[in-house]
């Protein structure tokens, strides 16, 4: 090899272990002596196409270590969702700075980004080998049993879900929450896993691959609310009607006749207070109380799965692998091979690079409000060791003398 | 003493570590060879008048741990803000069950609850001790260094803090975090113990002890902005303007003109969205994101402090051997004695019953949007040990080729 320069990058929403990607593309690279740099772009592709680079080489490898440990993008990101011509100027930079491995750590767009790039440099006869590292809360990347940054999201909402069930079983009502995910309802779905008892919520779950209907909606809330005297919902922030309009944008009309511009999905809390003011006024229940998680869900601090941990350094490490001994450009992919255990492989970039994947149908109950048993297999190793664990009285009642 | 009997509620809002108390009265009385039954009342007083008891004494004391160690109210809460009428019904039950003991875990209501039931016992000649046992998120009673259940739910804000900054870092704009609080702002201020380096956020910190005026708030912003390029905020939902009124309230008849009825502080995204609106359209900011912890501030599970765990059970001991031992009704109180360690006291219920605190002067930067060193002194200890910690990279920049 020539330079001996490799680059790298993160893009995209953070994740709470997208530096762990980082930290093991930069510690793996040392290991090969052709490596004499390791560049990381700052704010993603922006930071390529403006030369804003640093050396990871000089850093330590105590606070590699522990910048790995730390949530969100330690390079920072952006949400640029580059073209042909950004690729091209992404190329171009690569080739000034005598580049000739590319490791960029993303979702769907990332991956699509090292696709053209990687084209780009063949059509160009440069020497590059570019390699996508997965990424995404929403565990939406076909070709991959999981996708990194999804067990630990998945265990702040399973979290978040047994706590809020506690809650409202303190304190009887109606409870919302809203959960990240436009078009996958994976972690939305992992809402179930907060479930422990049988009466526990979240007793109604809603997913963007089933259609929403609020008059259903209502119905299943007034059903569960007469059956358990409350209610624990479980919704994603992409649920949509038939015609996959958001429901969000929907009910503001409705709800909100003169409310202006575009109802975002998330950073607001429109969705869950609409969802509420449905509930209280047509179901008539008082106590209606919703939250949305927005970026908790994805920054918190403290709250990560030890296996997601582990697999995100491995497919950098396996990332950097596959590009110093493997003869192709890809995907890294992780694979499920026991219960639980992973190994990982790499993918052509074409068979993941701009696809979506959405929870499978065996994963979504028959009624469309709960997970199957399919599902929690699935999800349970994921969430890592540790879970926390919740319990109930189980003592006897005292007879009563005054009104027996 | 006579029957032997002993009675436990839990009232208001949960927390973090109530069944800690719970627990600590349930095992402590044990110890006591008079004591021969400890009930607890389902649903707070609501279970008192109702006669809705269960006996602690037929638990196992490996379920009681494990219950403890569990966050939000075992036996249920209330929100029933008992007068003089439904004390009396309250002393009327306890009466009739010869309920010789009465402990009532809860805030500012549930010690005044104590005090008139206290006051109608002595009035009736009846040999009760009733004692109240402290905790609140809000921090707000007065006579305590801190209550049991604000320390988790500070942890909690603080890491939710450390976690935004490091998103808002990644993707940079204009975050706000509204967190719990009508009246006391220790809870939002808590935010500050998130942020690690000078830069880092929150940047802003808006408290109920101080007015809120919506034009310095924008320049507020405004400044922060330009010199950071992005800007963390934690808002209290009680912040209000000169009249007292709150800002939700103002703020939606402002930009919302046709929102009907009133907006309520928890349970809704309101006041994160109007703020939000208002930093858009006021200073042209693009993105802008609010959150509002909600319900998950006081009940995520797999979030809490070991200082409060152990001060919530000790609590919840002291009061048995207050009760058996003292010659008065009162309030358990925690006093500070080290750096860091804890003692408690028993007050006078009147010194207790129906008072606020709110944040000391001393704990409020002049500027009004920070806290001071003396804040973060007294609440650093109270987080517990092993907070999770944010790390930076601080590798060297790469010379630029292309764009020098």
């Amino acid at each position: 090899m020539g330079s001996g320069r490799i680059l790298v990058a993160q893009g995209g929403g953070p994740t709470a272990v997208i530096n762990q990607s980082l930290v093991g593309v930069a510690l793996e690279a040392r290991r090969f002596r052709d490596v004499t740099r390791v560049y990381g772009a700052l704010h993603g592709v922006r930071g390529i196409v403006d030369e804003e680079f640093v050396d990871l080489t000089q850093e330590t490898s105590h606070n590699l270590e522990l910048v790995a440990a730390t949530p969100s993008s330690a390079l920072g990101s952006t949400r640029d969702k580059p073209d042909e011509q950004y690729c091209a100027e992404i190329f171009h930079v690569l080739r000034a700075h005598e580049i000739e491995h590319f490791f960029y750590i993303g979702g769907n767009d990332s991956s699509d980004t090292v696709r053209i790039v990687s084209e780009q440099a063949r059509a160009a006869g440069y020497p590059l080998r570019a390699i996508h590292i997965p990424k995404t809360i929403d565990n939406d990347l076909v070709g991959s049993d999981h996708t990194p940054g999804f067990p630990s999201a998945a265990r702040f909402v399973a979290q978040a879900f047994a706590g809020a069930n506690l809650d409202n079983a303190s304190l009887p009502g109606v409870y919302v929450g809203v959960v990240m995910g436009r078009h996958a309802g994976f972690l939305t779905a992992a809402a179930a896993l907060g479930k422990k008892f049988p009466d526990d919520g979240p007793h109604l779950i809603y997913v963007p691959e089933r259609t929403f209907e609020l008059e259903r909606f209502l119905a299943d809330v007034k059903e569960t609310y007469a059956r358990h005297g409350r209610c624990v919902i479980a919704v994603s922030e992409g649920i949509h009607d038939a015609s996959g309009a958001p429901i969000a944008t929907l009910l503001a009309k409705d709800v909100e006749k003169d409310a202006h511009g575009n109802v975002q999905l998330s950073g607001t809390g429109a969705l869950a207070d609409l969802l509420c003011d449905a509930i209280k006024a047509r179901l008539g229940i008082k106590r209606v109380r919703g939250d949305t998680f927005g970026y908790l869900q994805r920054s918190f601090i403290g709250c990560v799965s030890d296996v997601d941990q582990r697999e995100a350094r491995e497919v950098g490490e396996k990332a950097v692998q596959h590009a110093f001994w493997g003869e192709r450009d890809g995907s890294v992919a992780i694979r499920r091979t026991g219960f639980y255990s992973a190994d990982y492989a790499l993918l052509p970039l074409t068979d993941v690079a701009g696809k979506t994947r959405t929870m499978e149908d065996e994963f979504i109950a028959a009624n469309g409000t709960d997970v199957t048993d399919a599902f929690r297999l699935y999800l349970r190793p994921l969430l890592g060791s540790g879970m926390p664990d919740a319990f109930r009285l189980r003592c006897a009642r005292v007879p009563k003398i005054l009104k027996p």
